[in-house]
C-alpha cells in the first residue's frame, strides 16, 4: 500500500474495494464488452488486461474490447494470443493484434475516433458492460481523475454498468487539474459546446460517475509505453521544409497570419517531424487543438513558439517523457487533455479553423488517400482521427514518403487501392519531393500537380504516361480501368511497383 | 415595369439601376469569376447569364461560374455552348455542361456543398468578382430578400465586389420572411451556430449589403425549372418499404421515437421516393433538416406527418409547384431556407443527430460509396451535400437499385471505382431487395451483410465467388486486387457486368 493513499483513493470506502488484479478481472464475464482506458499507448490500464488474458488461457472467455486508440505495453498482444478478442474497435497499432485482425480471426471496426462513443450512447452498437480505467486519483465523490490521456474513459466510466479503475503510481498527483471532461448530451437534446478557443475548459477536471459503480481498485506502478518514433531524416526534414514554405507563402498571400491556425498533427514519425520542423521557422504563438501531444508539442514549448496546447492523451520518447514529466509545472498551464470526442468533435475542428497534418500510407494521382490498408487488403492501424479532422478542418495536409520499401513501393499511385479520404478532402499533398496545393483544382489539373511536384523517377514518368493514355479516354477523372491497380497487383505478385523490364534497368543502371 | 415595382425595389435610388439583361452582363469581363443564386434548379438568375452567354458568342469571354449547387433552364448548357466556362463549381446537373467536363473541356470542381463559401471566405480560391442573385424584392437598405433558394447566395453577395440583382416577379412577395440568412465569422473569431432545434431563426430575413454594391436590377418573371424525378415505382417503394421496417425496429429497440430524428434526403427520385414512403407509416411529427425540399416534404405536411422542415431550396414537380406556392400562407410558418452552409453545417448535422437519406451510384461489398463517378471516369453531377451529411449524422443512409441497364449494371460491385464516401460514413445500405445494417461490424461482416441482403442473382452468386476466393487470400478488407474492378472493365468492354459466359447463358434462358 503507498504512503500517500489518502491523496489517490479520497474515499474511505472506496479504498475498501482495492483488490488484485486477478480478482478484479473476475467482474469480467465471457461475452462482454470492455471499454478500457488508453490512446496511443498512453493512459491505458496496465495490469488488468493482462490478468484478463491470463484468464483466457484456462477457461472460455471472449470479450469485445474497445479503447480510446492504441494501447501500449502487450495487453492486446496478450488477449490475442490468448485468444479472447472477438472483436476490437476503434482502432489498434499491435503486431499481433494485426496479424490475427488480417486474418479474419478478430473481427476489428476501425472508426473515425469522435464516433464510437456516440454509436455507444445512442445504442447503435451494444452497450460497454465493464470499464476499466486508468486513475490518478479517486475523489471523495467517487470521481476518476485520468492519468496521460483521456480518449474514450469518460463515456466508457459513464456508460458502463460497473467500473473497475487502475490507480497508477507512476503517475504523479500533480496531472490533476490537466484534463477537461465535456460530456455532450444525448440528442435530440444536444447544445453547442461553448469552446471557441484552444485553451478554453469548458468540463469538469475528473470524469464524475456514481461511487457505488466502482466495483474494484487495483494499485499499479508502472509507466506508460513510450512513443515508437523514428527520428527525423532527411525525408522528413524535406517535408516539413517543403510544409514550412507553403506555410510562408499563405502568410504572404494575407491568407494566414505568424499564428498560422490551431494545429493538428497525426500520430507517427513523419506528423511528429512535420511539427518539430516549425521550431526553425518565423512562425510564433502557435496553437495546437490536437489528438495526440507528442515530443514535438513540447520541443516547440521549450523553442518558445507554442503558446498552448489541447490533445486527448500525451505520448512522449523515453527521454522527452522523463523531462517533461519531472518538470511538469513547467508545462501544465498551457495544456488541457479532453475526451477524444471534443478533440477530435466535428464542429469544433471547424469552428476553430485547424491545419490537420496526417499522413497519408499512398496516395493517387487524383489526391484520394489511403490510411489504413497496406495493398487495399491488409490492416495497418485504423483510420484514427485523419478523418475526423480532414473533413472539417480550415485546410487538410496529408504527408508521406514519396517510396517505400527501397522504393519499390511508390506511395503515389494511379489510383488508390483503398480510400479513407476522398479527394474532396486532400488540400495538400507532400512528399520529400516537394508539395502539391490542390484547392480549387480540377482532377485533371490535380493529377498534373501531384506527378510534377510529388513524385520522383521513374514512378514519375510511370504516372506521366498513365495519365496521358487515360486522358485519351476521356473522363471527369481519367482512368484506364484495367491497369489501375496494375502498380499493387505488381508488387503482389514480385515484389515491385515497378515493371519487371524496369526493375531490371534500374538494377543494371546501380 | 410592374404595378409594385415600390413593393420589389424599396429604394428609389435603387429603382435607377434596372436594367436589361444585356447591360447587366457588361459588368462581367473576361477572365472573371461570377458566383450566381441556384440551388437544384431553384432561385437561379433566369436572363443574365444567357445574355453573358449571347456574348460569348461574339467576343472573347471566358469566366469561372460558382452557384449553389444546379442550375434549371438553358444557364449551363448555353455557357457551355458559347465556349464561355472555364472553370465550374461545386455541382451541377445539365447533360451539355456534363458532356463538356468529361471531355476536359470544362474544369469542374466538385466540392461539399458547404464548403465552397469557406475556401472563399478565406481567399483559398479566386474571390467572387460579381454576384448574380435572383430575388423577390430589394429592401430600403439594399438588403436583397431571396427567392426559392438560398444556396450560396448570401455569401457571394457579401464577398463580391459588384451584385446584379433579377427580381423575378414570379415569385410571390409572400415568401419574404421565408428565409434565415445566418453568416458564419471568419475563422479565428468563429463562434458556435446558435440552433439547436431544426425550426430555430438565428439570422435575418434578407441578405444585407451595402446599396452601393447593387451595380444593375434587371426584372424578370419566369417560374423556376420544375424537379425532374421520375415518379416512385416497384422498386423505389421497395427501398422505401425496407427502411420504413428498419426504422420500426429502431423506435421498438428503444433508440428512436415515433419522431424519428431530423431527416435529410438528398435530391433525385429515389431519395424523394423514400421520403413519400413515410407517409403511410406510423411515424409523426416528423422533421427535415436538409437542402433541398421536394415534393415528398409537402406530401407529408399534407399528410399531417412533418411539423416542420428546414432546407436551402424549394424545388417541386409542375403540379406540386402549382399547389404550394399558390397556397403558401399554408406552409409558410413551417418552412425555413438557410444558406447551404448552414443547411449542411458538420457543426448542426453532429448536433441535432440527422438520418441522412442519399442516393448512391454504386456501392461495394465492404459499404464504400461512389456517388459521382460513372464507371470510376465520368461526372454524373457532383457529391453535392451527401458528404457534408453522412459525415457527420447521425445514421448514414444510402439506397440504390440493385441494378441498372436494364441489370447489365450491378450497382454493387466487388469494389467501388470512385469512392466519394467510406466504410466509415456509411451505416445503412438499401435496395429493393433489401436493407444491410452495417453498424459496428467489421469489413467481412458488412460484406455477408450487404451481399445477402441487397443483391438479387446472378451478381449474387458472382459475388459470393469473389468474396471467398478474397478471404481465401485474407486481410482486413480482402480483395482480390487484378479482378477487383473487373466488373467496371467488361461493362465498358462489351456492354454488361455480366461475363460474356453468364450474359449468354441468362439471354438463353429468358
Amino acid at each position: 500500500m503507498p504512503d500517500n493513499l489518502e491523496q489517490r483513493i479520497r474515499s474511505s470506502q472506496l479504498r475498501d474495494k482495492i483488490t488484485t488484479a486477478t480478482a478484479a478481472a473476475a467482474w469480467i464475464k465471457d461475452g462482454m464488452t470492455i471499454g478500457m482506458s488508453g490512446f496511443t499507448r498512453a493512459g491505458d490500464a496496465k495490469v488488468v488486461p493482462l490478468a484478463l488474458a491470463e484468464r483466457a488461457r484456462h477457461e472460455p472467455l471472449k470479450v469485445t474490447l474497445l479503447t480510446g486508440a492504441s494501447l501500449g505495453g502487450e495487453a492486446d498482444r496478450q488477449l490475442t494470443e490468448a485468444g479472447a478478442l472477438v472483436r476490437r474497435m476503434p482502432f489498434q497499432g499491435d503486431p499481433t493484434l494485426r496479424a490475427a485482425i488480417n486474418s479474419g480471426e478478430v473481427m476489428y471496426v476501425d472508426q473515425h475516433l469522435s464516433e464510437t462513443v456516440e454509436f455507444l450512447r445512442s445504442g447503435q452498437i451494444a452497450p460497454v458492460d465493464v470499464a476499466i480505467i486508468e486513475a490518478i486519483a479517486i475523489t471523495e465523490t467517487g470521481a476518476i481523475i485520468p492519468t496521460t490521456s483521456v480518449g474514450n474513459s469518460a463515456s466508457f466510466a459513464i456508460l458502463a454498468d460497473k467500473v473497475i479503475v487502475e490507480i497508477n503510481l507512476a503517475h504523479a498527483l500533480e496531472l490533476e487539474g490537466l484534463h477537461d471532461i465535456f460530456i455532450p448530451k444525448r440528442r435530440p437534446l444536444r447544445e453547442p459546446v461553448p469552446l471557441t478557443k484552444v485553451s478554453d475548459r469548458v468540463g469538469t477536471t475528473a470524469i464524475e460517475i456514481p461511487a457505488e459503480k466502482i466495483v474494484a481498485i487495483v494499485i499499479t506502478n508502472q509507466p506508460d509505453s513510450t512513443a515508437a518514433n523514428l527520428p527525423p531524416d532527411a525525408d522528413t526534414a524535406a517535408i516539413a521544409g517543403h510544409l514550412v514554405e507553403f506555410f510562408k507563402k499563405e502568410v504572404a498571400a494575407g491568407r494566414l497570419t505568424e499564428r498560422l491556425m490551431p494545429l493538428q498533427a497525426g500520430i507517427g514519425t513523419i506528423a511528429n517531424a512535420v511539427m518539430s520542423g516549425l521550431i526553425d521557422s518565423p512562425f510564433k504563438h502557435l496553437t495546437m487543438y490536437s489528438e495526440v501531444l507528442q515530443d514535438s508539442t513540447f520541443e516547440l514549448f521549450d523553442a518558445g513558439k507554442m503558446d498552448f496546447a489541447s490533445g486527448s492523451s500525451i505520448t512522449l520518447s523515453p527521454r522527452k517523457a522523463g523531462e517533461v514529466f519531472s518538470n511538469f509545472s513547467k508545462y501544465k498551464d498551457r495544456l488541457v487533455l479532453r475526451p477524444q470526442e471534443i478533440s477530435n468533435y466535428p464542429e469544433l475542428v471547424r469552428r476553430l479553423g485547424i491545419i490537420a497534418i496526417n499522413t497519408a500510407l499512398e496516395a493517387d494521382i487524383y489526391g484520394n488517400v489511403n490510411s489504413t490498408h497496406v495493398m487495399g487488403t491488409n490492416m495497418m492501424n485504423g483510420i484514427g482521427g485523419s478523418g475526423d479532422f480532414a473533413r472539417n478542418a480550415y485546410l487538410a495536409v496529408f504527408a508521406t514518403k514519396s517510396v517505400a520499401k527501397g522504393g519499390k513501393i511508390s506511395s503515389i499511385v494511379p489510383m488508390v487501392a483503398h480510400t479513407d479520404h476522398s479527394s474532396h478532402d486532400v488540400d495538400i499533398l507532400v512528399t520529400e519531393i516537394g508539395l502539391a496545393d490542390l484547392r480549387g483544382l480540377a482532377p485533371r489539373e490535380r493529377a498534373l500537380a501531384i506527378i510534377n511536384n510529388c513524385v520522383a523517377e521513374p514512378y514519375k514518368q510511370m504516372l506521366q504516361e498513365y495519365v496521358a493514355a487515360a486522358n485519351a479516354r476521356g473522363g471527369q477523372t481519367p482512368h484506364i480501368l484495367e491497369k489501375a491497380l496494375s502498380w499493387h497487383v505488381n508488387f503482389l505478385q514480385h515484389g515491385s511497383m515497378l515493371p519487371a523490364a524496369v526493375a531490371a534497368d534500374l538494377m543494371q543502371a546501380a
